[in-house]
């Protein structure tokens, strides 16, 4: 339309600015670690800037931060805090995706989008569409690094504007009168509207009057069209308005040359407004780009640091609360599980489950840690040891410095140990010798207030692990597991042999309830949580003093060190697959004559089977695993819960109901007491021969 | 033979006090583990007194040291140190063997012994005879505690000596010349016999001379019976010389009556020779038992602190250097597992065997714990990572600490906490990135370095755990591994599977050596170590490029946290097992075409197979095992080394043997180079179709 001189007068943009508050990245981690997950589709969020800045060496900012993913309506673009830009948020899910995407072609589609909200007309009722942005991202969440890049995109349309002259600051231009009324008139329109843009009309009756831009068709006597400019250089305006001459230039082609345009700053300076500062710019000549596609050229990727075009990087590791850190992210590593392999996976389930140790030696250690490692919160340990310089090298809570001194008390050292691990933890130690079944009794009340101590805390936690190191002093727990109807999970070690089972888990007892029927046979070659027997289901005989006299080698039990941690990672697992099957401790358990099958034939039987039993996510919940390391050997029996079991048959339990501690403290002095109670001792009549027992005894878990 | 009247003045004897160094209980505690083990059979030791003691003040000690070990000539009862005395050490191995052993049967035991030698007249040969004592001893090493009792026998025989006089100090009665005298008799005598008791001699021709207590009989002109007396009271002799009147009681009774006895104190005081506050005594009359046993009666037990019979205690666990209280107790629980359960163990071989651990995660971490379990002392980590917040939950060497301030290099980290957990620990941490198949090298001579510096590792250790992240990152290592004829164990996790191995173990590679040789057969359904296959043997492709482009999760391989406790505990039991095998890494593998057959079925198998195939004492020695915790399965596959493997055939070997790290470098820049140098290539172009593999894919353990 005009040929360029040499002196013509370009009109340039100041580009936006990206400024990130860090509290976006941390709610950009909680919403991909409770929202987004994988999907990695762009998904809406805001933006803003504001005219508000009286400082030309402030650049324009384009600001997000938490509240950026609050949805709320931009069409209300002017709020107290500034103007709301819409922007397209898209987190890869790694940082190759993050460089892989074409960046050209991300730029064109946020810029078609706005070509088409011009040339529907949609960004005339509302100019914030054209303020759109771009964000892409890659939140490494172990380290806390950021990747981002932002573009402002922008239509090439009109290709270049000249000016008439440089920009006037607004004061040069008007009385401060006219300033002032001027002011008024966009104030009135503020509140009215609240958008980004208008038309300033003056006519001689009304003064200055601000309009909406889709009224600017019906308009006469147009003084400017004003933009909320986000720039405060006195020679150039913001970003902005480069959208918006687009727009004016395809629906007002007419109207441009010649056109004055508003950059309006509104700050405030020493309490008082300052508006002053707002560009006048006229337009002298517009130049248009040659014939091209349909949709004009698009660019508007930010240049980095370095004023290079490129993405910036931020590590938030330093700034951000380190127990807060380790939060997220050890939340993160379990949602990823979920996420990627196990939808329908119930961790805050798993989260709020509280879990009772009772033993905080080898077991102990090993258990809690793989808890934590499934998110478990509330751990508490009980034991009444001290930790012994031979301890920390297999009990993996304790390390030197514990064993200083006598030693520190078990319970207490490892709960403070789970706590240095992850800040997060809910742990405590209760220091705790729990009585056991003919071992007498010498001082009654300290022993009563250890058991009210030992049933209140199973009453506080949802799951109990059995992880002492004798047979007796499992008898207690066991029976007031049952009592409770608490899931107990058991874990116990021979030298080179493991034993991992869960109880059976019944309601909690209740006297008006019949509990006390005969096993009723058993369906499909399984049987249900409830059916399922207790650690002491087999015994024949009460458990009774077996520490009494042990040399040293059979006061502490000597494993081979791996079956530990075998057994302790399977009894945290077992517990995890009854958490998640859908009927909890009531899942049933097959009842394998031969659990040593092949791979082929249990795959065919697991089809097979998938209806009959209801498995856990996570696959079978056995019973028991019993475990030989000595020719790698596992076999998982599951036994019906026995009549006259002395821990868990409704007549010891019912004994207990009624008689509290008075029951307990004849058994605590005379384990016979059991077996008369159990009806085993009557049993035992009845049977000459009492046939052995299949597998070599284990042994038990070693807290020494 | 005479009645007692008021005045009396009854023999009353100062008994022994114990005095119990220290470094006896070390040697104790050193000999328990290293020789006695559970056998509590008496053993023989020695104690000293002195009767140089100058001040009333002090008891009569009986000493026992680290040196009551030594065995020693007690026949030269008098030495430097002090008369040497035999005693029976009786350590038990529980507190109740302790209790329960009867005293007095066993000071009766004793004390016939001592009545014996009186009755032989060995005692008159030998007088130190006389001064047995008992020691009766329960060490609980866990605790450091230490239960004694000591008895000191001496037989009621005579039952009452009757003085004519109080006690007389020796220079009260001899002249400073005479006592001198008598000092150079007893210097000569003391010099040639050495003994603790002896005659005195004066006639008018000789002076002074002293006799061995057999020449008695023949000499006439007794002055005294001298003995070494440890009592420095002015009032009272020491212990040994009831024993020593019992035995002239029996052997010259007519002597005893009138008889004068020296008790001989022979101290230093201000660099002077005291011997003047020796006693002299002189018997006035003797009470003998009525006719009773053949033997006399017999007491001693020493009384504790609290004036009672009863047995004392000393916990040392304060007053000895931690460091070595945690040595011993760890190497106690070692030895208990041998003494008690596996004689054959060869615990000094897995504590000298030097372990390389590649990668520090959770693998890494829970390998190290079990290795240090089973006492090994050695162990080196080689990774890359810094510790992370999301790592102390599932990787058991670090806690929150490590991760401040962008975290801790794991290797570092890891190798540290080993030895906090156990001062003894021989552990280091390289901070070093594996170069990978395909990973392009973009630094060629600090990649270079990295190799010399893993090459060199690698030759140090006797076994190389590969517990890394990638399949890829495990080439190098395997392969340098088989060229060094290194023991290499494997695991790898998958959600919710594992793979542990051993590769194949042959000897380090000898271009000399024919070892390009194709499967010979297998023999016996088993595979001989060196027959073995490794990682790579299954594999069809070379190791690749796979960490490119994963997303988060595959990243971070996502596993069910108890998976890794039984991967790390199967690895360390499996080179435990292979290293206790009388063949080493070269011990067979059973080819199990259906590893899952029943318990009943493996025992018989067991014992038929106990020829043909050595087993460790430790059990079996599979060639790996694949567990599926889903089903709760394991098989345990045996393969044979693939002739075009990538990692360990000799061609591969070869290459790397010849070409050094030129070969290396085409590798890691290009992993199509392996499929050409082991023949996969030409393999592919032969084969049409390629079997499937059987088991899913496992991921890798994680280091994240
Ligand atoms: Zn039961
Ligand atoms: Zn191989």
């Amino acid at each position: 339309m005009s040929s360029a001189v040499d002196n013509e007068k370009i009109l340039q943009f100041l580009p936006f600015s990206s400024v990130i508050s860090s509290s976006f990245w941390h709610k950009l981690t909680q919403m991909k670690i409770d929202v987004y997950a994988l999907n990695d589709e762009p998904v809406e969020i805001t933006g803003y800037y504001t005219n508000q800045s009286i400082s030309s060496r402030l650049p324009a900012c384009l600001n997000v931060d938490y509240s950026s993913f609050e949805n709320r309506q931009v069409s209300d673009a002017v709020g107290t805090n500034g103007i709301l830009c819409q922007g397209l948020l898209q987190n890869t899910n790694t940082l190759e995706a993050f460089k892989d995407i074409n960046k050209q072609t991300a730029i064109n589609k946020c810029g078609e989008q706005i070509w088409n909200d011009i040339l529907s007309g949609a960004a005339l009722s509302n100019p914030s569409l054209l303020t759109r942005f771009l964000l892409l991202t890659f939140a490494d969440l172990k380290k806390y690094q950021f990747y981002y890049w932002f573009a402002f995109p922008t239509l090439v349309f009109p290709s270049k504007i000249l000016l008439n002259d440089d920009p006037k600051e607004v004061d040069k231009v008007l009385t401060k009168e006219e300033l002032l009324q001027f002011q008024q008139a966009y104030d009135e329109f503020k509140s009215s509207y609240g958008q980004s843009a208008f038309v300033v009309e003056k006519n001689t009756e009304l003064g200055y009057k601000c309009h909406p831009l889709k009224e600017l068709a019906n308009l006469k006597d147009i003084m400017w069209i004003g933009f909320c400019d986000p720039s405060s250089l006195p020679t150039n305006p913001g970003w902005p308005l480069r959208n918006l001459l687009a727009l004016l230039a395809h629906h007002h082609k007419e109207r441009l040359v010649g056109l004055s345009i508003l950059c309006w700053r509104d700050g405030v300076r020493d309490g008082q407004r300052r508006v002053g500062s707002s560009l006048l710019i006229e337009i002298k000549d517009v130049v248009y780009p040659g014939e091209t596609d349909s949709i004009p050229k698009c660019l508007g990727w930010e240049k980095n640091e370095r004023g290079k075009l490129g993405a910036r990087t931020v590590n938030l590791s330093n700034s951000m609360d380190p127990e807060r850190l380790a939060e997220s992210a050890v939340d993160l590593n379990l949602k990823l599980m979920k996420w990627r392999l196990l939808p329908e996976l119930n961790l805050d389930l798993i989260q709020n489950t509280k879990c009772l140790l009772l033993g905080a030696g080898t077991l102990g250690c090993y258990v809690a840690r793989t808890l934590m490692a499934w998110g478990v919160r509330h751990i508490t340990f009980v034991d009444n040891g001290r930790v012994s310089y031979s301890n920390p090298v297999r009990q993996s809570l304790f390390g030197f410095d514990n064993c200083l001194n006598g030693g520190q008390p078990k319970a207490e050292s490892a709960a403070n140990s789970l706590r240095k691990i992850f800040p997060g933890m809910m742990s405590r130690g209760i220091d705790l010798r729990i009585p056991m079944p003919g071992h007498y009794v010498t001082d009654a009340e300290e022993v009563e207030k250890d058991v009210q101590m030992l049933a209140d805390t199973i009453d506080e936690h949802d799951v109990v692990f059995l992880l002492t190191d004798t047979r007796e002093s499992r008898w207690l727990p066991s029976m007031l597991s049952a009592y409770r109807g608490k899931l107990a999970i058991n874990a116990a070690l021979g030298f080179d042999t493991y034993l991992v089972m869960r109880h059976g888990q019944r309601e909690p007892w209740n006297p008006g309830q019949v509990q006390s029927e005969k096993s009723k046979g058993v369906m499909r070659g399984a049987l249900a949580g409830r059916q399922l027997g207790c650690y002491f289901c087999n015994d024949v005989v009460a458990p009774g003093n077996s520490t009494k006299d042990r040399t040293l080698d059979q006061q502490c039990t000597v494993t081979r060190p791996g079956i530990s941690l075998i057994a302790s990672g399977l009894a945290v697992e077992l517990m995890v697959s009854v958490l998640q099957h859908p009927q909890g401790g009531n899942a049933s358990a097959e009842i394998s004559t031969d659990a040593m099958t092949t791979v082929q034939q249990h795959q065919q039987q697991e089809l097979e089977k998938k209806e009959a039993i209801n498995s856990s996510p996570l696959g079978v919940v056995p019973h028991s695993i019993r475990g030989f390391l000595h020719r790698h050997q596992q076999v998982l029996p599951a036994t019906e819960a026995f009549f006259n079991c002395t821990a868990c048959s409704p007549l010891v339990i019912q004994r207990y109901a009624e008689k509290g501690y008075a029951f307990l403290a004849e058994v605590f002095n005379d384990s016979d007491v059991l077996e008369q109670v159990s009806g085993l001792a009557d049993l035992h009549k009845d049977i000459a021969t009492i046939e052995d027992w299949d597998y070599p005894e284990e042994s038990e878990g070693s807290t020494d």
